[in-house]
């Protein structure tokens, strides 16, 4: 499609491959096209005659429905499973790699999407793959297409990726999400301001911060709602009950996650430009009195996912 | 396809959105159509490039093969996933609302087939939904593509809707297939006659017979295989065992069960050209022996099924 | 495609229907054509506005996804479920037959493959059936695609089917996968020799043994890793440990299980071009450092798989 494509035949395993801004350049261009296709409902099929396997060992409503979304749309035969933790071969014990092995084989699949609650589910795979493999979600460790899609929302809004100030909400220690696009945002763009908001118990971890520090301006705070007129972006994630729990402290989380509430009251706060994301589902975080709000932008941030995961696909599989 | 298209890019949610003869011709006519497509085996992908999210909550053999059978004909390229309920996001808490949003911006989905098992899903999916929604059963109020299919299988056989006796056999309480063709074809059709064959115990309710009967003929019989050689349909359902247990009147239940089966004997008492349905799956109500009989239209009746959600999909998203 | 072909419009219920050299031969040939076209990436869909549903009562990674593959190549429409146990037509006590009629009419299905726990499903399915079955595995009885397939690992390797000595090795009296095979190639091939080669627990049955003895010469060993230079094919197959627990036995599994294991330096006793296969998943029988060396056929094996089912659903579907 483009000269010079990144990606082409190669696996997807983590965010750490995007290493320039032309390597995200060339992604949103392909996005920017795949866009188009789906709004106007174009025939478009460049991947026909190529299988495309979609493997989920967790489930995961979005992540999987959008890569067989994506997929299908570009003409792939789609094979899709996801409860591959039930499946025979896991049941009897089999290696992942064997079974990497064995589905490129039974279905001559072109690519493997994987998603596998292992950590290093990813470079198993690929280290096994005879054809391109490509992360929706390792263990706790990586989703790089998120971190990718959350990017192109804030691209396709501002069409820029310098000067932004975008303030990151709730669980910042344990949100895989929020870490990797921070990672991101500040490996490609220029002038970024880091607002980071958690209840001191949930906040970003110190070795984060001073890697972000280097290149960008970081602010830490633990009450939510104040000095949000200038912000291009708020970036809002569950406070996890399940931690306070844990510890004991449930009265506390009671008290909290009051305070980490996007309301209409506070959207209008916002700069009139400004856009609210979060990675979704939310149990409470943003009321649905928000979400006609024009700065409203976490249901559109899904579709970016479509066309991230097309652009992914197509380049990895086409020249 | 057809001028005045009723059904073009509006949700199909409840069987009382059919309000005339001209609703029943118009999507009867395109369900023509769609069996000429399938009994020819044509090339015949009007869909191509839409997409079709088909989300059962509840898994059901029939309904479920059949929207994905449907949409996959028409060239629409299909998610389906039939057991939405086990899903991470669902599990997680999140509304239906959300996900019927979610599921359309991570899929670009067109129109979304949902079952799910409140009786309010279908209103609250479609007013979440930026797309039409399809009911493909909610809770136990309504199947609509159920009372169309049976109505359609009627309508192929006799090839009018008016002056028809149906005979509508088992339990007239709590099955929703029986109410709902019986009020659309007492809506759609001239001089019906209904006559309600059940144990006492499982009566159609009185309300019912009511409405009924103010645009049709409504008997009432307790006792099976009497009279049945002037009716043009008998449709049987199972007499629910779960009913009598629940009373502590088991013993009723072995009694009155043998009194509303459908044998061969039965079967030869009946007019040459009446027909024989059931919504399926069956447990004893229609003896094997008598599925080869010309007049068994049980398995065809499935077939319309077909038929209908093609033309219904077809319908609502193309002009 | 091939004039005369054998498949056309039957059910492909057991190997015993595969009655001489032609039938494999004719088979063969059109698996041929199929993996030139997958190895192409050809865009080839002679099965298009054809419907093909895959019912499996028992998952299976690999026999599942290598019919949904094979069938979505061809261009089918294709309906596929993997959990028929729990949908709710099992659930509700419907019958096998009745369930194999109503997909047919649910989804306009062209032919239908069934995998399922019963031995007589097969037989059951297409007794029921308006449309073609295939038998993607029943009970403990058949599953003869597994041993098309395996045969034409060895034909596609040695261009021949006469003149072979083949050693299975593992489970011999619970292995369904080893008795088909060894009883096709028998039945198909002039001058077999097999060597047999179990534990004394797991021995072929003796019937077994005459029977193949009528046509070829058959060698039993307690032990091996012996006199393997002059074989052409190893079959591995995994020694049950769970027969050694039934019998109280499990000091012997531990024993015997490593006296059956394929390692590197057996391999290079091995004659250059023999190769070892194996019907997956393993756990241990073949260490995984055999995996790169030429002889390791068992994940090739897996392909064939993909190719006999596209060339057995092509010449059943069509003329």
């Amino acid at each position: 499609m483009t000269k010079n494509n990144p990606f082409f035949n190669k696996s997807f395993i983590s965010i750490d491959q995007i290493s320039s801004k032309a390597d995200v350049d060339f992604i949103f261009k392909v996005a920017d096209k795949m866009k188009y296709v789906v709004e106007k409902n174009k025939h478009f099929e460049p991947l026909k005659g190529k299988t495309v396997a979609v493997l989920f060992y967790q489930p995961s409503t979005r992540t999987f429905t959008s890569f067989v979304g994506a997929a299908k749309r570009l003409g792939a035969y789609v094979i899709d499973i996801h409860e591959m933790d039930s499946f025979s071969s896991a049941v009897k014990g089999e290696t992942l790699e064997d079974t990497i092995k064995s589905i490129h084989q039974t279905t001559g699949a072109n690519a493997i999407v994987l998603r596998h609650p292992e950590d290093n589910s990813g470079e198993l795979a690929e280290s096994a793959s005879y054809v391109p493999v490509i992360n929706g979600g390792s263990g706790k460790k990586e989703h790089p297409t998120q971190a990718l899609l959350d990017l192109y929302t804030i691209y396709e809004k501002f069409k820029r990726l310098d000067n932004l100030h975008i303030m990151m909400v709730g669980d910042l220690l344990y949100g895989r999400t929020i870490k990797s696009l921070a990672k991101l945002l500040v490996k490609i763009g220029k002038n970024i301001h880091i607002t980071f908001v958690s209840p001191k118990e949930l906040k970003a971890p110190k070795e984060l911060v001073k890697t972000l520090r280097e290149k960008a301006e970081v602010s830490q705070k633990s009450v939510f709602g104040q000095s949000i007129n200038d912000v291009d972006v708020i970036y809002m994630t569950r406070v996890q009950k399940e931690w306070f729990e844990k510890e004991g402290k449930v009265d506390e989380y009671e008290r909290l996650k009051l305070k980490f509430i996007m309301d209409l009251e506070l959207v209008r706060k916002m700069n009139k430009d400004a856009i609210i994301m979060h990675p979704l589902p939310r149990v409470g975080e943003i009321l649905q009195e928000v979400d006609d709000n024009p700065r409203a932008f976490y249901f559109r941030q899904m579709r970016s996912g479509l066309y991230i995961r097309m652009a992914l696909l197509h380049s990895i599989l086409l020249p």
